[in-house]
């Protein structure tokens, strides 16, 4: 790439739309704030040796036996899934239980994304709670960048979106963007940020989801910029804390 | 459906997020501002006989010699496909040109969303230049919708999107919401009402694709709000005005 052309972004808004990108030396970004990404951040900040996302709960149980003193965690409609010991929400991760240990985790969404990518030069895992630390990092690395949005199975959802363009919003003018959806995206959350981000989300899908299990604290939780201010990146079967 | 009831809205971002939806019973909007379904809306309005969609150039070319006094159309890169007539602009057909004709139409990406559907309760054909009509027939309908944005090659395109928005802006209240796809539309459609929609259109892709043809008084011309109120609606193979 030439000194004077800036490396591109674009933003995948559902993972049945993935295969129209070029992922190959592109950083992609996986999102997943209700909650998968949101908790994946906060339990490495937290001081957790590794998170290992696995596609199916039985994997998760399989790995969590193979790994001495590991934990298990995965939810299935917001309640933990049957031969597992946690559940999705960052907070049941603070740092006295969590530390040291390595966490296997098991997402209808997030997961799912994450192993659908091949052939990225990284693939790095995006959050409000990681907002600023994922952009100095997208700035700094200087590749291409895909902002991949879990959704929900397969359906565009607006919280994932909202941190797209969260992101478009802080460090587009960095990139070239040819790419409605990054457009969109980034709109979407300038028109949001007048208000409280939970507000804004209140009648959207997965809110309503949600709050019906009585997650609302996890919700807010998830919308709090920069609590974590980490990278967590998928090294091998890991995603452990960059540094 | 019950008395108290409202039925379903719901908006489809891009042909390969068709398979999400159930269009059992449901009225379908096919809509791909530039040009495709902005043409077909100009045609009929203009006195054709009917507009008959193809999915290849060969096909058009075929069908085109079976029906006497027929118009074969579509472009490929901005340009009249090779063996067609006429291309895919509502400018080329006043109603002295087309009245009582029958035009055989090919395009990239609106005719081959108009094919996937199945099973549906009726497809019909959405444009800015019949926005009011759309949104008269689907409230006068009472069933569910979906509102179906042809994209450009199943990537998210701004103009679909917002000609989604403006329907939902216009009488999303009648229908029940919980599609955050139709939130999204909504408020990027009442974003871009503050201004002129194709200067607000300015940076999208397919604005930038179609200056570079020359194409500007198509598009200007494709986002004038009903200039031609009609509702194109398929019936079997043909597409004709709904009366």
């Amino acid at each position: 790439m030439s000194t004077t052309q800036k490396p591109r972004l674009e933003v995948c808004l559902s993972p049945a739309l993935l295969h129209l990108y070029d992922t190959t030396n592109t950083v992609v970004v996986i999102i997943d704030i209700f909650r998968a990404t949101s908790t994946i951040t906060a339990v490495l900040h937290n001081g957790a040796k590794c998170v290992i996302p696995v596609a199916s709960v039985a994997e998760c149980i399989s790995l969590g036996n193979e790994i001495p003193g590991s934990i298990t965690a995965g939810e299935r409609d917001g309640k933990v899934a049957d031969g597992l010991q946690y559940g999705n929400s960052p907070l049941e991760y603070p740092r006295g239980f969590i530390e040291d240990k390595v966490l296997v985790l098991t997402t209808t969404n997030g997961t799912r994304l994450l192993h659908m990518v091949k052939d990225s030069a990284a693939i790095v895992i995006g959050s409000f709670l990681n907002l600023q630390a994922i952009c100095d990092y997208l700035v700094s690395e200087g590749k291409n960048v895909l902002l991949g949005c879990s959704s929900w199975k397969d359906r565009f959802n607006m919280e994932d979106t909202l941190f797209a363009g969260a992101v478009v919003s802080k460090v587009g003018d960095k990139f070239d963007i040819n790419c409605d959806s990054a457009r969109a995206a980034k709109m979407l959350y300038e028109v949001s940020t007048g208000e409280n981000l939970l507000e804004f989300l209140k009648d959207s899908s997965h809110y309503r989801r949600l709050s019906g299990f009585g997650l609302i604290d996890d919700m807010k939780y998830c919308v709090t910029p920069d609590l974590h201010p980490i990278v967590p990146i998928l090294q091998g079967a890991e995603i452990v804390a960059f540094k």
